[in-house]
């Protein structure tokens, strides 16, 4: 048996590998990703995401029966993890151990629009990010690694720009 | 013991109490949410969101051990929960019974910038979502339907608008 340490955990060799073939052939950097949603009455429903499954309610303030995390909580932790990945990714990259690392994602959101009292924007009116990390490198160096992050992150820009969204009826 | 039939299973006077009281008071109309992300090793990570705990991980092909759905779907499945959301409160607003609604979601992304290779939008290019629904209403009551919930989605407006986001190193 043959042990092989690695920093953070992270298989970089396949990010490295991945990175590679993209830049010898773009087309490969060209992903499509697809989630489904059934309906299971009330507010609740369960996605289907490859082989997991999750499930999502609303708490009982907004009609709920509160059995899962609601949609706009689960668009929060959705960039508090893709964050973490970005983190992991680049200070692995630059040989940084992380100790440990936390994120804190905080939104505010007027249910005005959604309730259908005044027509405008139903979304987070902004998101804040807090990142908390342990590692061997100084706070400059952290810096320098969480502007990256930002920079680079799919579900940070998702949020930050407008993205073309169809709803068709089939 | 008494037995309230709930159209659609959705308790609609939660809804309307709600949207009373934020008619009365614009105040109460804001809310603030909130998910912590701890990292667990690797591209993992656990999420949480008041009492919820759910797992994120990305597939072995961007470096991950497939533990979970990763950060991307995640975002897409959110919409799709936060659509049905929608689609189940309108319905029974309007008094219609829904039999099945399922939900398909699918966005585009280039991975040249997550990875590094060139600078620019990291985000998907575009999401398009496919409703399903039986329903005990014509075709274009549907559309109207399914219209209003797009113009009025939380998590749709999120993505379709572009949002104040702050990454802070704390």
């Amino acid at each position: 048996m043959t042990t092989t340490y690695r920093l953070n955990d992270v298989d970089i060799e396949s990010v490295a590998a991945l990175t590679a073939a993209c830049r010898e052939d773009v087309a490969k950097a060209g992903t499509t990703w697809r989630a489904e949603v059934d309906w299971t009455g009330g507010f609740r429903t369960q996605s289907r995401i490859r082989d997991f499954q999750q499930v999502s309610d609303e708490p009982p303030a907004l009609g709920g029966t509160d059995t899962g995390p609601n949609p706009v909580e689960q668009l929060l932790a959705a960039l508090g993890n893709c964050l973490a990945v970005g983190v992991a990714a680049n200070a692995t990259a630059r040989g940084i151990a992380i100790d440990r690392l936390g994120i804190a994602v905080e939104g505010d959101l007027d249910l005005s629009t959604f309730l259908g009292i005044t027509p405008g924007h139903a979304g987070f009116d902004s998101i804040r990010v807090e990142v908390e990390i342990e590692c061997d490198a100084d706070a400059e160096t952290v810096q320098d690694l969480i502007q990256d992050v930002g920079d680079t992150s799919p579900v940070g820009h998702t949020l930050s720009r407008p993205i073309p969204l169809s709803i068709t009826a089939v």
